[in-house]
């Protein structure tokens, strides 16, 4: 396998997901404990929506990444060039400069630290193991219903990319717990990619991990307005288990909306305030051992 | 004391603050078991902030209701103007159609349920008695600092006028306990009102409440960037006591700021998403028996 030796550490993606923001503006101005390991290299990716303060500009940076996305030609909208230039910086797609992108992530959903992975890979694979090894409260999110490069995200412009994903945190906040949670996060995975190269890995343990599924909707009328709101029982418990029956949602009628799937779901992106306007309630996954 | 027999019931004064917003929809559609003895109007404030499903358009409504400002000429910012419609429809300041105007609001603080009030007199001192009385959880927020009609709050349109500031909540998100926590709130304070109309309220005691003091910055370089975060010691505790010399910031050099003013504050606002514009970490607060 080989080596990882250039990576790029990326905060911004999304404007108002201030985490990554901080911990990359503060790694710019500070002795880099890796910088003998590896070719770093700090992005923040979206510079107007930073400024803003909001998700994007135009439209969402961090689905910006598919071929046909990058192959086309120029565009009124500003998210959509922006990702033909980080392409050339970072990428480009398919034959790639950068060996490792590990874009930084919030979300208002109670999902503590959690890697996102898009592959089902060795790498990954150990990678994920020994996060939780060093990390036990992270989770392990594996988003492969597509191959990896069919990803519209910004991190698959690198020949690996991965998500750090970590919440409860609203946009336009930053909480000083999760900024620490976040710093520890970026170590272990650094550490784990020194060992990588090195060969000298430990051994390992079979991890929990959670494989996407689908999205659920928010139930709604016909003139688009929701009719109820995810069920307390959900609230705070991003990958607890919601079994065949159990409610999902509480409706303002008083009423309770159950859970009709045939086996047991562990919900997460629960009330992604970023998810509101597709009406998306939260994502389904299945759990499993990695 | 007068009787109470207009009430205005207003949400979406900010448009992404989903509580009021859907509350207001849901008994605009639904029976009022209150309808008998008051004159209800439900408000949807400013229509095209929730449609955008931002803070606001171009200014803060909630900060329009100056009486300079309602009397001004016509402006380029439709807030200002929104204001003005508003005025006359709940309004007019100072000779007031609605007898109390009650203002829905989310915070990304976690300032539980609390009820803010801007007069010390006694039907917002025994409201605050009743309220706590029947939701222990609740919290009482005085902000009485300037006279109730110099403040720039829409609700002081009214001939009295309260807001409802629940949290923890997201900018965007709508959690179902909170909905429930509002209901309950709303039914409390309209019970409230209902008795003092009759001159049937039983006995009060004093209550403890919270006087706003004043707001504290984020610690920032010479290049407007902030230099730290709110302590971890001061998150999900809003209302809990800060002494002198305990850390109020955790710095991203690794240092602490410490507390440095003369007495106990209460910190409350912490880290509310609205107000990382004014660069505002927190307010503080004396705490005393009303």
């Amino acid at each position: 396998m080989s080596e990882v030796q250039s990576i790029a550490i990326v905060g911004g993606t999304h404007g108002n997901e201030l985490t990554g923001i901080q911990l990359v503006r503060h790694l710019q101005n500070s002795p880099t404990p890796y910088s003998d390991n590896f070719i770093l290299s700090f992005i923040l990716a979206n510079a107007e929506a930073i400024a803003a303060n909001v998700r994007f500009i135009d439209v969402d940076l961090n689905r910006q990444f598919h071929l046909d996305n990058l192959k086309s030609s120029n565009s009124m909208l500003y998210e959509l060039n922006l990702a033909k230039i980080l392409n050339q910086k970072i990428g480009p797609k398919h034959s790639p400069l950068t060996d490792l992108v590990i874009d930084i992530h919030n979300t208002t959903s109670a999902m503590g630290p959690t890697l996102i992975v898009l592959e089902d890979s060795d790498f990954y694979r150990e990678m994920a193991r020994y996060l939780k090894q060093h990390m036990p409260e992270a989770n392990i999110l594996l988003e492969d219903e597509v191959p990896y490069q069919e990803h519209p995200y910004l991190c698959t412009v690198g020949k690996r990319g991965i998500m750090l994903e970590l919440g409860a945190q609203p946009q336009g906040v930053s909480r000083s717990d999760i900024f620490t949670q976040c710093q520890s996060m970026l170590q272990i995975i650094l550490d784990y990619v020194d060992l990588h190269n090195k060969q000298a890995l430990p051994s390992s343990e079979p991890v929990t991990t959670y494989r996407f599924g689908e999205v659920v909707l928010f139930p709604m009328d016909e003139e688009d307005q929701i009719l109820g709101l995810v069920h307390p029982n959900l609230l705070d418990g991003d990958f607890q288990p919601v079994k065949i029956n159990e409610p999902i949602f509480a409706m303002f009628d008083g009423s309770e909306l159950l859970f009709k799937g045939d086996k047991t779901i562990y919900p997460h992106f629960v009330n992604e305030a970023a998810y509101k306007q597709s009406n998306v309630a939260f994502s389904t996954a299945d759990k499993f051992m990695w």
